[in-house]
């Protein structure tokens, strides 16, 4: 019989922070994994992380890279009527900055550490299913053809928006929230110098756009599109004409066109399943929610899931205390609706709404303008974008 | 033949502060009005006056009784769950306060220094029509079944929502902006000490209150009701008890009912018309622009297009420059849209919506958890409620 005290459901960054962070405090754990690891290596995701991640990957001993290849931000652009106006982070929030440092390296340094402390990840497992979760919980699963069923204390569910986790949980056990945006992101991974030192968010009445960068040289550039759009009706000329139509001037004449080593539609969702836990399984990160990137909070949220989450894990184990799980759902949560709120309202702010016109329309641009005018203003988008504090 | 050189339409406060700021520049003028100034004076309004009204008022030299009477206010309170939050306005703000002062009191300052002055308002003028409005204006109006007609060199139309001024423009020339409000507010004045020092906006899952004052000894409290709702149907013992269920047990506890001097329901409604301005004819207050009172900003915004639109006449007569007079419309429409986003956004903060559920609701909680939790947020409310600065 296998058995482990944690299973952990996904080899995304979420769940190999968690088995890293649990592994350090000598608690075992296996991680399962549906895909292999140069699928997980090949998806690209976010890449700014808040002081408080950067933290968390410090304590977990897989900062090294990062410290030395992340380039620190101390703003960010706010690009408009053809204008681009600085949001100084730092000076809004005490000294605070974020680094840029693409999800994939986080992925990859988790992975590397995993490897090197010998730990388990089973990859390219199929048909997984959770078990007992109220009292004696197991994860069933088939692997080259043959099924297990590995036996733990907890079960814990990073395996994203669309994996089992949250599915396998009774429908009347659970509470969901939910917004879908009527329109997507077009996304370019290319090897140019990013036209501005920071990163660059564009309101314009073609749509959203952003030149965000994994560094010096890559750029990871979005225009906002629609949600019919196929990356076939993209080409690369296409999108960088596009991108630099709806940048102010200054961004528009240093953006340098570059052939696209990756591009991609994804839609926006707004998603929130209440609570977090049940019984033995808690769920952490995508699994459990899903913010529009506007806000740059995806990563960083599921890092804070699994921060409460694996010191409620430890405490259980060393101090024989249940405080920490039993407020995980809750504490989550809390954090979790104000980036919902923060990615939420980014989103509304800077996106062209076909559905919205007459006062709502102008009502953006008021907020815009509002918050182009007043430090009070951009010190809250400021202390959201950085990151709020830890409630512990 | 009547002339002046500047014909004002309707006379609550922005019409009679205009005249009085124009009287002080030697600019000629006279108020027209509908209605008594017995029922001008007995319209219960606004009771907050931001810094920039009050040194407005002082300004124009009505502002004795009112630094006399009036009690300036640090902080507000936010109730919800139970629990009451000082939001501290003068600590957020660099010390600035707001003044409580009813609008009657203000109205009635502003009709007695005009007639120490011994200056000319009409009352109970009919058919008031406009004319001429391109190149050389006059009113036409009956007084006791007599027709006049005055000429004038501009018309400044401060008659209200429903006033003439604002239908009097070809329909093509103007474009309106409007949002009504799901719900009305239920006021009640009355004469007992406020149950605190200062105001306190209460969210409830019953819906929204507020327990503002005039006085140390005089009420002025809000229940959110249906738009349906009459006040027959609001009997003064289910007014306070509804009242006082909406409130944290410690407002509640110092709540003192007594019998209601004045009841009424009124919608919300937010409201832009735009441009301001139509040849020599200018809109200010409620004639351009309604906000929903949750952030007291009506009669402050109506202050500050006559502040904006004073200067702009008197530098045209005084130095035959038409610069103030030329950036009359778009520079009060930036603080027009400003305070229109704030009041809408306490608004939305504030209130049960009927029509909002599910993710939308759990936004709304987030929000106001967020307020409570963030000085910078709180900064923000702050800056907004003592009044916003003015450009020039």
């Amino acid at each position: 019989m296998q058995r482990t005290q944690v299973a952990i459901i996904g080899a995304g960054p979420s769940g190999l922070l968690l088995g890293v962070l649990l592994h350090q405090a000598g608690i075992a754990n296996v991680i399962l994994e549906q895909r292999s690891g140069d699928y997980v290596l090949s998806r690209i995701r976010a890449g700014i992380l808040e002081q408080t991640l950067t933290e968390l990957l410090d304590e977990a001993g897989v900062g090294a890279r990062m410290r030395r290849e992340g380039l620190v931000h101390h703003g960010i652009y706010l690009s408009t009527q053809g204008q681009r106006h600085r949001i100084d982070l730092s000076a809004l929030t005490g000294d605070k900055s974020v680094l840029v440092y693409g999800q994939t390296e986080v992925t990859r340094d988790l992975m590397e550490a995993r490897m090197a402390a010998g730990l388990q990840t089973l990859y390219e497992v199929d048909h997984v299913s959770v078990h007992g979760i109220e009292s004696s919980p197991s994860v069933r699963y088939q692997r080259g053809g043959q099924s297990h069923e590995l036996h733990c204390d907890f079960i814990a569910g990073c395996d994203g928006f669309h994996g089992i986790s949250r599915t396998s949980v009774p429908r009347d056990a659970i509470r969901t929230y939910e917004r879908i945006y009527p329109f997507g992101w077009l996304g370019v991974l290319a090897d140019a110098p990013p036209p501005a030192e920071e990163l660059v968010y564009a309101q314009h009445q073609r749509g959203f756009a952003l030149c965000s960068m994994r560094s010096r040289t890559r750029v990871r550039c979005y225009v906002q599109c629609n949600l019919s759009d196929k990356v076939e009706q993209w080409s690369d000329e296409r999108f960088w004409a596009e991108l630099r139509c709806r940048l102010d001037g200054e961004t528009a004449a240093a953006l340098q066109p570059a052939p696209a080593l990756e591009k991609s539609i994804a839609p926006l969702r707004s998603f929130v399943a209440e609570p977090l836990r049940f019984g033995r399984l808690f769920l952490a990160g995508d699994a459990g929610h899903i913010v529009p990137p506007t806000g740059a909070k995806g990563l960083n949220l599921a890092a804070s899931d699994v921060r409460y989450l694996s010191r409620g894990l430890i405490e259980h184990y060393r101090d024989h205390s249940d405080a920490g799980l039993d407020s995980y759902s809750e504490k989550a949560l809390r954090r979790i609706w104000r980036a919902e709120r923060f990615s939420w309202s980014m989103t509304k702010l800077m996106h062209c709404f076909p559905d919205i016109a007459g006062f709502d329309h102008k009502l953006q641009q008021a907020e815009l303008e509002y918050l182009l005018s007043s430090r009070a203003a951009q010190a809250v988008l400021a202390e959201n974008y950085v990151g709020l504090p830890f409630e512990d």
